[in-house]
């Protein structure tokens, strides 16, 4: 009985994974002058998702669903060292780069969403003296101590950006771990957000100042200051003047309409907008994402109408005993309380997975086998290990001081973007490179299953 | 008090909308190499949204949201007549294009799954024979009546090529009419949804042997065999198929995982592949994705957790009174059956209305103001509504033949391929495309109010 179970869903799984791939095999090109050729990328889409999806197999291992999917897009990725290069073409597909970003920026959105603004000020100092630790400890590490050592003789400039590559957290790894093991109402899971963001702001100042030293030799002061205040500007900006705005926002825009349609345009336009001014500033896209979810509150709903199973339901129960109505109720002003984030949710399942497998496929498995390379990498990866670790100790006591530093320790798609711009600017040769690459594959990899089992030894403790 | 909320109303609005407009105007190109500049998107998504939004102020006059949309998209898509070219490079933008295809396919996709196989297979023979007659009136009529005398003096491919395009019927618009004013379950909707599909595959003949007439001179048989037989096989068999497999996937796929996220991701992936494997074979995507949706029942997803409310729910009134709890029970098991089509709803309000606003964006006005030409095409418009009009006639008795007549009228974006095509090889002149755009336009834009007209009338008739 197991064994033909088994067999369905290896069948299932096969019809819906190879019946794209043989289509985009034998490509045809009908696609006619006024359309795109979307097929392709429909079909690329499909077998994303679906391949994410069966990556939650890790769950069984206890594991959360966003290491499968790195995993899966690892495993995708690299096929091409088998000689298989049919995924090759996705990796610069421009609308899938696109749907990947978009994607993470929903993430970072829907995780503002379940975030509350005061709760997130409550942890403004431990936040902040772990990511300024965070930042300092790898900078000051990887520039002056490990670099020197484990790659003598490149110029001084090469170990700055090295140094500042490392400075990098990449919160959306960390944020799934804890969404996925329902962990992100905790004070830990808050800290590390906070200083995820704020670790973003002070990675886009050393980015500027590292990348005018190797363009011209120098600092300019005005120039930093200029680039900071901008950036602090924008995130206190959109936080103060959000606050102020979305309440007039809910209510003007539900004059025109108070369906649930509207309300999901303006709160995904409200993300959008912000991601795309935090952009524009040279902040991260999910910086403001993650900003203009923080600031949106269900409180700004209230003039939508309720979803319909609420006000079905309510009516249902009206004349029902009161003990039964108010256990009721509780549900359902729960569920209206969550609408907005339930409505979001759909985008995130369709997007969210196509960033983590496409993080996962950026990764090339082909730098581990150069034993020397890999060998200063592992060293430069226990440094990238080491500060953010320590400096999940500067959030101080009353928390598990282990969570808050491994939560800093993946550099992601971050890490990338520093070791990229390096490499576009001559700073950063090839070999280096590849080191970066091993440490940020290592620390991505590492910490979903490490945080697994802090979080789950915690919860042991509490309990 | 009113004027105030006006005034809080346009304040919104104006923020909403002028804001990401501002950041649009200050371009500063900070975008890295290593990031796509995601900034313009998002705000071109944004700024389409809530144009859309506020589009739908026309439901206040009794129209549906779908011809606000339309509109909204016709204005900002001809400010450029006035100076303002500000919009122009949305209209070409590869991804916001990619994103309005993408629309159009959950729209029938959502279509699709609203609608029951069994009662589109009742309305088989009346959709069959409506789709015939819409398809060789306006043919006939348009080749070789009113293209020679309105147009003298051009060559018979170009009538041929003429005829074609007023055989055309966008579903999406009249589907979105129906949806809209709640009328998507009448027998008129179905069968006008049965004739668009069958429509669809006749189109793609007859555009095939057109094409070869006007390439070749001559048509090829075979070939004419080939697509036709293949088109046939793609949806007598992806429904047939897919009724085997769909249930089949459903359980192998619950194994791996049995959240919401592997059900929307199931089902999304059977719209995105359907839709891929017709464009594929030359078909548009829609109609694969309106297969896919067609095919796909709650009973299929039942292997899958209900959502959580209707299980909180349940819990809550177990040991209530039998009559409540009989009532309760309704409400959620009408939710239950309803979750697949309840997340999909999100991505219908973040993708759909981009879709029908660029429709609109690409009606270029200024061929307007061309009188002869203007004359023309009204000429040719009326034979174009006369063609669909009098192929109602064929839905035969027991229904509202008017509806299903005018509800074939909408040429929308299937004609303009139909137009784009004829142009590239050279057929048709930039005079005969202003005219199909001109016809396209209005069989367009006067559809959804005489629609909304005669659906009123109806309900009014039957109450």
């Amino acid at each position: 009985m197991k064994c033909t179970r088994q067999l369905l869903v290896l069948l299932g799984t096969g019809i819906l994974f190879v019946l794209p791939l043989a289509a985009m095999a034998t490509e045809e090109g009908t696609a006619d002058a006024a359309h795109l050729d979307v097929a392709s990328t429909f079909l690329w889409m499909a077998v994303l998702l679906i391949a994410a999806k069966c990556a939650s197999l890790v769950e069984r291992a206890g594991q959360p669903a966003v290491l499968g999917e790195l995993v899966i897009g690892v495993i995708l990725g690299n096929l091409a060292l088998l000689g298989i290069g049919l995924f090759e073409p996705v990796k610069t597909d421009i609308i899938i780069r696109f749907l990947s970003e978009l994607g993470v920026v929903i993430l970072l959105f829907q995780i503002g969403l379940e975030s509350n603004i005061r709760r997130m000020f409550q942890v403004g100092i431990p936040a902040l003296l772990v990511a300024v630790v965070g930042v300092a400890l790898p900078f000051v590490l990887g520039t002056y101590i490990v670099g020197p050592i484990l790659l003598p003789g490149l110029s001084s400039n090469t170990y700055l950006f090295l140094g500042a590559a490392l400075t990098a957290t990449s919160v959306g790894i960390t944020a799934r771990v804890f969404q996925d093991l329902g962990k992100l109402q905790s004070r830990e899971a808050q800290i590390v957000l906070g200083a995820a963001v704020i670790d973003d702001v002070l990675g886009l100042i050393i980015l500027a100042v590292v990348s005018a030293i190797a363009k011209e030799g120098s600092v300019d002061i005005g120039g930093i200051g200029l680039i900071s205040g901008k950036a602090i500007l924008f995130l206190v900006g959109s936080i103060a003047i959000g606050q102020f705005f979305a309440p007039l926002l809910g209510k003007s825009f539900s004059k025109i309409h108070a369906g649930v349609g509207m309300k999901f345009t303006l709160a995904i336009c409200f993300g959008l907008v912000l991601a795309a001014l935090a952009q524009k500033i040279g902040l991260a896209p999910i910086v403001g994402a993650f900003a203009a979810g923080l600031v949106l509150d269900p409180v700004h709903f209230r003039y939508f109408k309720d979803p319909k199973i609420v006000r079905d339901i309510r009516e249902a129960v009206q004349d029902a005993p009161a003990e039964l109505q108010a256990r009721v109720s509780k549900i359902i002003e729960h569920h209206a309380d969550r609408h907005i984030e339930e409505i979001i949710e759909p985008l995130g399942h369709f997007l969210v997975p196509i960033f983590f497998v496409m993080t996962g496929m950026a990764v090339s498995l082909e730098t581990m086998f150069d034993l020397p390379v890999l060998l200063v990498a592992l060293g430069i990866t226990a440094v990238a290990f080491i500060g953010k670790i320590l400096a999940g100790f500067a959030a101080g006591r009353g928390v598990n001081t282990w969570l808050v530093g491994w939560g800093m320790v993946p550099r992601g798609e971050v890490g990338l973007i520093f070791a990229s711009i390096g490499k576009g600017l001559g700073v950063i040769s090839d070999t280096v490179y590849s080191v970066l690459i091993i440490v940020i594959i290592i620390t991505t990899l590492c910490t979903p299953p490490m945080l697994t089992f802090l979080l789950k030894r915690n919860s042991k403790a509490m309990g």
